[in-house]
């Protein structure tokens, strides 16, 4: 832990559980990545991956979010699951589930045969099941994407969980309170309009919506 | 326009239309709130709601961001949301569905009497029909909690949608294609241990099931 991942505000809430960061980042297609320009934040979204011991973003080469950061400038990578909504008895206890983790770094350009097996990863990642199906990517296709390894090596993570924690004199009350879960499901797979109709959804996307 | 707020990367995605982005304010909880601080970037969530042309901000008087940004620290505001996974016939074409809003300003402090409405349209706005319910918060609660104004006057929105943008040497492939929409849903309620079980589901909440 460095002085820009120790966390001051409500310290009970980190967690340092390898389990819990591996889901946190398991779970994310996206990301957001923030930049300093002359002093101006920037914090953009971006689609992101596991990698090794770091995370893959993934952006077009003429991004400037991504020009920056292959030149080396400082980022901060947050990734936030909201899981549930809190209903304490007041206001001031109610609060929102969450899981989020930010890590601070500089992202490496990656280049070469690595770039291919990254590129597969990412989309592997994005759309699971997909990849055996692809043809591979092109010289072009490759040379108009640029991917970043992010590390993972300053990381903070916090955890949101747990029960509405009510004042005792609220306890009285009449109102209902509780957690009420949110999830991320996925919709009935719409085909594109020049799909032939004899091709059928294929298997992997019904594992998805199944979960 | 600004320079700030000037989209250069897929222009063709931005978006000025009022609804468009009354809509993606409307839908959000949560937005990620950048900072830098000796040029080193932060990016943190932090729950929001609307309010009037800007977007208030939740967050502790103790937390670090909440006195950066109070003190008139230069912030960015990201809200993303995640709407669908765009299968292509290939990695490179392949994408996801999103909206997201780039904020960009100074963000002011609430206190006072316009306090007290805001903390209200906050909760209102994170837990609709709650609001009715719940006590008045307290001075000290109030003393605890900082809340701000986010300015909304610069803001930078991109919207991807539509169907998968093939090459049109891959129209021949035999494998699916087109878009899986994902959706953010509410499960069952949770009652807190300590609930009396006479108290049911406010019906409020059954609404936000039904979306």
């Amino acid at each position: 832990m460095t002085a820009l991942t120790k966390i001051r505000r409500a310290p009970h809430k980190a967690s340092s559980d390898e389990g819990v960061i591996r889901r946190i980042i398991e779970a994310a297609k996206v990301a957001h990545v923030a930049i300093c320009v002359d002093g101006q934040p920037f914090s953009i979204p971006v689609a992101c991956a596991p990698h090794n011991e770091s995370l893959l973003l993934h952006g077009s080469t003429a991004s400037r979010l991504f020009k920056a950061l292959a030149s080396g400038a400082k980022g901060c990578l947050t990734i936030t699951h909201v899981d549930a909504l809190v209903l304490a008895r007041s206001s001031f206890h109610s609060s929102i589930h969450y899981r989020s983790l930010m890590a601070f770094g500089v992202a490496r350009e990656i280049a070469g045969d690595e770039k291919i097996f990254a590129l597969n990863s990412l989309t592997e990642h994005l759309f699971p099941g997909r990849i055996s199906e692809l043809r591979n990517s092109t010289a072009q296709e490759l040379a108009a994407t640029t991917i970043l390894s992010f590390p993972l090596d300053q990381v903070s993570v916090k955890v949101s969980d747990g029960e509405p924690d009510d004042d005792k004199a609220d306890l009285e009350s009449d109102i209902w309170a509780g957690v009420v879960p949110i999830h991320s499901t996925y919709g009935v797979a719409i085909p594109a309009s020049n799909l032939r109709s004899e091709i059928p959804v294929p298997d992997y996307i019904a594992t998805w919506v199944a979960g």
